[in-house]
């Protein structure tokens, strides 16, 4: 297998061999090069910044929803190291070329793109893709490199090198609808001067495994365990966006700049109303983003004229750009969901950011056309749009607001962390800052006890989960053994769930440890003092998991 | 002596007894006061977080230009420690009233003056000064408490909360002209909703000192020796803008964005010219700022109409809106210094941030109506203006550019750390960021070895110093004996030598202590890594000195 390490200061392209058997893929890959080659003291948007991709350990074989590609490096969101993912349809591709890692270094004066084949890679002029938005740039590279490639490419927010900015990949329909959204990762690519990955598997076929026949045992078994699971029936017909309900229900839904934890017109924004416009007008609920996909997790939503409006409407974006800014009306917010997914903009971020304006007058709760004005300004890249482009922290710091939602300058994503005290723990101490996947903690949401223990386990189980390309949604991390035995029989090595805590535990080491040499340390593993002392209503919780405890978090 | 307590909240003032023989003052009160008081992990302007305006150890006294002020607390353009400290006549003021320190929490809704006279300290509406601009602010706070007050005061930018804003004090002639700079001080003052403080002494007399007759002799034995200092006659005569010439000579004058060490039009901006200007138009060189000034180092600059434009213009001033910048023009540079005045903005950092643009073609070089402009944008409190008020790094990181001049967010000043490597050493590691007065060093500049050391000495005997109220420029802490002498007769104290270094160790030890847990570690000190590689014209010096030589700067 291999890694292409490419230098964009003078295009060379080195492809090196990677052994088969180093068992690092995804998030892992990431922490793994980066603790090699990275220099945690360098600018994020340097040229000696390594910029990472890598599709997960599973990627290109028949392994359920294991296409999912993480992107990284130093984050100019946070300063520390950052990995974000997407599903999409590259990962698979990626795999199937046996291509482990894309490691990039330098910086292009000319905007380029990678193309990959079963041939190699090289790059090319961007040419005029530059400055467009995702989905004509992606219309325009099909019609350059063929129909059945993939893409990963950034939006004009990336190019605008905006800390708030994401990497987007293709779907099924070759929308580019997935974003590895956090903490960036737009900006890393944007700074190499790489504008997109066009990725092509013509002539290649599924990775069927060194032990071929173990692999498909152990495949039909993850299956078998992912169509059991009851919640794989819910997210499929109602979507992420069932949270609306869920969490507005328990006062963990962040409402108004995070001020509240339930949104009095949430029904405007729940996955009922949803299904009824979409029944309406035909958009679909539970569609796949990938190839292999059980879950179908993914509501198309389609505006009142019958025409497309966006892919992947999901609960953090809902719940952000409508209940955080007070605004109740899912076709403004499926709107917003659009222009972020055109730009290359992480929603949470975004929700966040234009959140803390009603601070200081510059908001209004419920103005979803100056919501929706303020994305055009990121547009423009007017300094507004900047401002807001460069995420909640920022936006904060220029305009003296010292009431900010983020932990490492990332903003607090929509499970509000004093109503659901364990995700609070994870927001706090998660080495990428405040993330709603580092690490799910539903159990006895109000109760301070208990919560540093789960939110390590989850936080151990959730990195290594990250590192094989499976979805989240296959919840395959809770049950290791059986994931175990794909990667087992794919690389013909023993690998158990022992092993697979193990690799979660060695990337958050690794995490930590670039954390702590970019000079992020234990003193950044905190909320923000005003939810310890700011109740949230309906709860009228304040965050009180004791912060010595949260200090012994890492200590395994 | 005492200490006043005021909740800015509650609008409480309480007056603590200070006992006279804690010799803290100055740097050295914000370091005790913060130690004591604050919260390094708070936002910085936050309510809790504590903002501290301290005179010296030697104010109101006849110990010479011994007024300075020192105001601090947790920065919001660094995130760690700050004191900034700046001349005039407050300082003077508030030691004859023997008052120690202010130390002001909460919030105010509605903006305040806090005034202070023998009588006490009360807080007053600020009424209709509330968005003046310092000079308009400073003739109404005189008509209003009187002729003879000296005021503390913030601009525009200070009430903005951006994190470049200074704190005004009122010189000799009234004006608003000395600024505590660095550090965004005038945001840690406005999140108070505190506007200005008027001081007035009347009723009050010089303190004479516990034995009065040894710090008369002691008095006459410092003012000798300021006297004597070769140096105190080229300030005087030329001002700190001599350091045109001198830095231009070897190598070390900013010009372009840090890209040149020298600027090829100096002579419009030099000394001389500043000399020729003023002698045909009525300005002056060789003014006090403060009672008791003997080098009397600052040239007060008019327009060709004969106008004033401004007061203390200074070197650093000089190079940062003038060379840095490519602006070879004194009067636009004076008009510039001028409205920083007025808006509360400093100098050097708002030099830095408008020569980054030039990096993403929003700034051409000697462009001087341009960064004028920019200037007014600030004022006006536009998007961009408060981007480039928010300073250097905020900047470059709203613009995503990798080349930042800065060390912990702050801008770096104007005696070039590759051409001068001792004060890099400074830049690099002083725990109030990159900073021209935390340590001057010298000697033997273009060699690295020895420059820790060196700046370590200088860094402990410049942290005491700050501590007294003296002028940097009375020399005085080069002879310590000659200081120490004032301060145990002011106090009847044993006071040696050893004990003003040792007062400027555990000073730094403070400093650094809080900075740690405040997350802001050994990591932080270092240059920015470009200026280990990329050489500085004329002298094409990079920075060498070893990072893990510097690293133990603070092992003492």
């Amino acid at each position: 297998m291999s890694i292409l390490k490419i230098d964009m200061s003078n295009k060379e392209v080195i492809v090196e061999d990677f052994p088969r058997d180093n068992l690092v893929g995804g998030r892992a890959m990431i922490d793994y090069l980066l603790t090699k080659h990275g220099i945690p003291t360098a600018h994020p948007l340097s040229p000696e910044a390594p910029f990472i991709a890598a599709p997960g350990l599973l990627a290109g074989t028949s392994a359920p929803q294991s296409g999912r590609m993480s992107f990284g490096g130093k984050s100019p969101l946070t300063g520390g190291i950052k990995e974000a993912n997407a599903g999409g349809t590259a990962g698979d591709k990626l795999g199937r070329l046996e291509i482990r890692a894309i490691m990039i270094v330098g910086k292009s004066t000319k905007w380029q793109v990678l193309k990959i084949n079963a041939e190699g890679a090289t790059l090319e002029s961007a040419g005029d893709i530059v400055g467009m938005e995702n989905y004509a740039a992606c219309a325009k590279l099909r019609q350059r490199y063929g129909e059945k490639i993939s893409i990963i490419i950034i939006g004009p927010a990336g190019e605008m090198k905006l800390a708030n900015s994401t990497i987007a990949v293709t779907d099924l329909d070759d929308r580019p609808a997935r974003h590895a959204g956090r903490g960036g990762v737009g900006a890393m690519m944007g700074a190499k001067g790489l504008k997109a990955i066009v990725v092509d598997s013509a002539d290649t076929s599924l990775r069927k495994g060194v032990d071929a026949d173990a692999f498909k045992k152990a495949v039909r078994a993850a299956v078998e365990t992912i169509q059991n699971n009851p919640v794989r029936k819910v997210f499929n017909s109602l979507g992420t966006n069932v949270c609306i309900d869920v969490d507005g229900d328990r006062g963990s839904l962040p409402t108004r700049n995070h001020r509240h934890g339930a949104f009095e017109n949430r029904k405007g924004l729940c996955s009922n109303t949803m299904i009824e416009l979409n029944n309406a007008r035909g958009g679909t609920m539970g569609t796949a983003c990938m190839p292999g996909c059980i879950v179908k997790c993914s509501p198309i939503f389609y505006d009142s004229d019958g025409n497309h409006v966006t892919s992947a409407l999901e609960y953090e974006t809902v719940a952000m750009l409508g209940a955080n800014l007070g605004i109740d009306n899912l076709d403004s917010v499926a709107r917003m969901d659009r222009r972020c997914d055109e730009l290359g903009l992480d929603t949470i971020e975004v929700g966040c950011a234009i959140g803390v304006l009603n601070d200081v007058g510059l908001f209004e709760f419920g103005d979803a056309a100056k919501a929706e004005a303020y994305i055009e300004e990121i547009a423009q890249g007017s300094p507004m749009g900047r401002i807001i482009g460069s995420g909640v922290t920022q936006t904060a710091n220029i305009f003296g607001i010292d009431r900010i939602p983020a932990v490492k300058g990332q903003g607090i994503p929509a499970h509000a962390g004093r109503s659901l005290k364990g995700w609070g723990v994870t927001y706090a101490t998660s080495p990428q800052g405040a993330d709603h996947t580092a690490g799910v903690v539903e159990d006895d949401p109000l109760n301070p006890v208990g919560q540093v223990t789960r939110s390590r386990t989850e936080q151990i189980s959730m990195a290594a989960l990250d590192a094989t390309g499976l979805c989240m949604f296959t919840f395959l991390h809770s049950t290791p053994e059986v994931l175990a035995s794909m990667v087992a029989a794919l690389y013909d090595v023993e690998w158990s769930a022992a092993d697979f805590e193990e690799l979660g535990r060695e990337m958050l080491r690794q995490e930590r440890a670039f954390n702590i040499k970019a000079g992020i340390g234990s003193e950044a593993d905190r909320l923000p003092d005003w939810m310890r002392t700011d109740p949230l209503p309906p709860t009228n919780a304040v965050f009180d998991v004791p912060q010595e405890e949260i200090d012994q978090l890492f200590n395994f």
